[in-house]
């Protein structure tokens, strides 16, 4: 008769065998977005086409009394207001951002979540102060092992009401090499309040939930963090009672920009016979991508593409372009990106109850006209 | 054995009695996105939040090489550049703009198309040139009926390839409140990608279709126009066969700022026993909203809001707000809205078959949770 949490907070679970996209599926893929897949031609996102993943609500936040509390394992506390933080040296870093859950809504069977298809990225300018640069001036701690990082958000998921919290190993936390980012600006601009206005973690190479929007405390602790984006969601698990590995940096991905036009509802895409240059980006959070090929038969074969050289924006995904001649019929286009550390996008599909650190390659059909169709 | 565009662009459908949402619709859902409904706590909709939808792609566009040709039953043809546009006095709206498709993905049957559930809105401050002030320059002749705005965006909707292109009325057009405009700044800033870059069509107080973006060319015709987004799409129809009635002004709706907070998964909301602020926007493309009524009871009794004053902006949405004292147990939470020429929403669903001009009120689900609940 009690009217608690548990009766609008449901646990985890997977999609039945035939089951289709459910109306809560919908709510959340109305709120959130990805990148229309066009917008890959841009080096940097444009506002407000780059993707955004909100948990819970997006909070109300006045810039002007916004403070970041940076204590716990700490000799010297911090209480920073925005005036302060800007104070600081500023860093801008040129980086990609994917969701972790990209692919999800294509995995068999599908976990019941955001369902995402592929277009879960975006790229930006993030401008702040690098964490590392806080944490010495605090004085961390010789216990010290871990940084948790806490959010503004407020919501209930599977039953735990919670502030969004994540945490860092302290040595990621720490380091230079990329630096972590305590970030204010996009592109140049305040940060929208949709990517954590007005301060928010900006990781690279990390997939998006490490990167705490509206933050408003850095603990740094000597235990290792146990909450609940830590210790039951973000993690690989094949069974539920897995303790599972944590989900970290993002695995290699390319995308393809759709060539031609599309149809309104199927966004089946278009093309007249001829040469079409494909186009597109890669990206991986572990090592530099040093190849992308292209496959125009649905996998049969597969051809380098041209990689833009190496633009100094390790952070960021790079451009690459493939020359297709497009004859009449049906083609399913693809693309595969592969890092330094050989990590290759795999062809069937890897999979986990979360859907998590998903990189199966995409596959684009593409109609070609014959070449009489004038329409 | 052709290779023909209507081997990937199907007639219009509904969904069967038991269909749910298909991965067609997903793809549409994750590429436009709506406004989160805590975004409505802006009297102008930050960049980003805004709802989006794109029929085909977002095309390519520089500014510096942006030319609008104005032709067709004029004296005198005019080809503009973004300069030689902004040479003109310029003009400033605030604007609610809401899809026309808006609530389709709740109606029974379902019409398969981009399935918004409410929040296919949102409000911005237009800057551009009145349409009336170039169409006086260039001299519309006395037989013209008709203007015609064409798109850069380009694909195939039901097997019909096109620019998207829709016409107003030539009074609309000409007409002096509201004043239609050619719009090239968006909150102050140039237009993102994703609404028209450069430049665009703003119509006070009509659904979206009408507000052409990634504008190209304008053209007075003698004839009504019958072009697809005109003549077959954005039509009032019972039956497929039926001639149907044009979509034209916003009916008016009240959207509520869901109060507390959400559950992940669900998005039901939580709140505490106790005094609650509910707070929402109301607006009407056909004359002022009047009243907003309040229920928290599903629909069983209504209460009068409190609107904010009339603060001069004619076309753009208003804040009203209500006093909720909430009591452990489940609620359904609603507003209705009301304008000066008696429109109300409706409390059961009008349908047709595109889902076109769906005002019916929203439902929001609430628990209250019993007082000792802590979670």
């Amino acid at each position: 008769m009690g009217h608690r949490l548990d009766d609008v907070s449901a646990p985890a679970r997977l999609a039945g065998p035939d089951e289709a996209i459910s109306t809560e599926e919908l709510v959340l893929a109305a709120r959130n977005h990805g990148i229309p897949l066009e917008a890959l031609r841009y080096d940097v996102t444009p506002p407000g086409l780059h993707y955004v993943l909100t948990h819970y609500d997006i909070p109300y936040a006045e810039r002007s009394s916004w403070q970041i509390a940076l204590g716990g394992r700490v000799r010297q506390p911090l209480l920073l207001g925005m005036d302060e933080l800007r104070a600081y040296p500023a860093v801008t870093e040129r980086v990609t951002l994917e969701c972790a859950g990209n692919g999800r809504a294509l995995l068999t069977p599908r976990p019941v979540s955001q369902p995402w298809l592929v277009e879960a990225v975006g790229t930006a300018e993030w401008t702040g102060v690098p964490l590392r640069v806080l944490l010495a001036e605090a004085g961390v701690a010789p216990d010290a092992v871990e940084v948790v990082f806490t959010g503004a958000d407020h919501g209930v998921e599977r039953g735990v009401e919670q502030d969004y919290q994540r945490a860092l190993p302290l040595d990621v936390a720490l380091g230079a090499k990329p630096e972590v980012l305590v970030a204010y600006e996009m592109n140049g601009a305040p940060l929208p309040p949709q990517h954590g206005h007005p301060v928010r973690l900006v990781v690279p190479g990390w997939y998006g939930m490490a990167h705490v929007k509206w933050l408003r405390e850095i603990t740094v602790t000597d235990t290792p963090f146990t909450g609940f984006q830590q210790a039951v969601a973000y993690r690989l698990r094949q069974q539920s009672g897995d303790e599972g590995e944590p989900v970290t940096r993002i695995a290699p991905r390319a995308l393809l920009i759709p060539p031609g036009f599309p149809d309104f509802m199927s966004r089946t895409r278009v093309v007249r016979p001829g040469a079409v240059t494909l186009e597109g980006r890669a990206w991986s959070g572990r090592a530099p991508v040093t190849g992308v090929e292209v496959s125009c038969d649905g996998g049969g074969t597969w051809h380098a593409a041209d990689l833009d050289p190496e633009d100094g924006h390790r952070w960021a995904w790079r451009r690459w372009r493939f020359a297709w001649a497009a004859t009449p019929g049906h083609h399913v286009l693809s693309a595969r990106a592969t890092d330094a550390e050989g990590h290759t996008q795999p062809l069937d599909q890897r999979w986990n109850r979360g859907g998590f650190a998903n990189n199966l390659v995409q596959r684009v059909p593409v109609l070609c006209l014959d070449p009489d169709d004038t329409a």
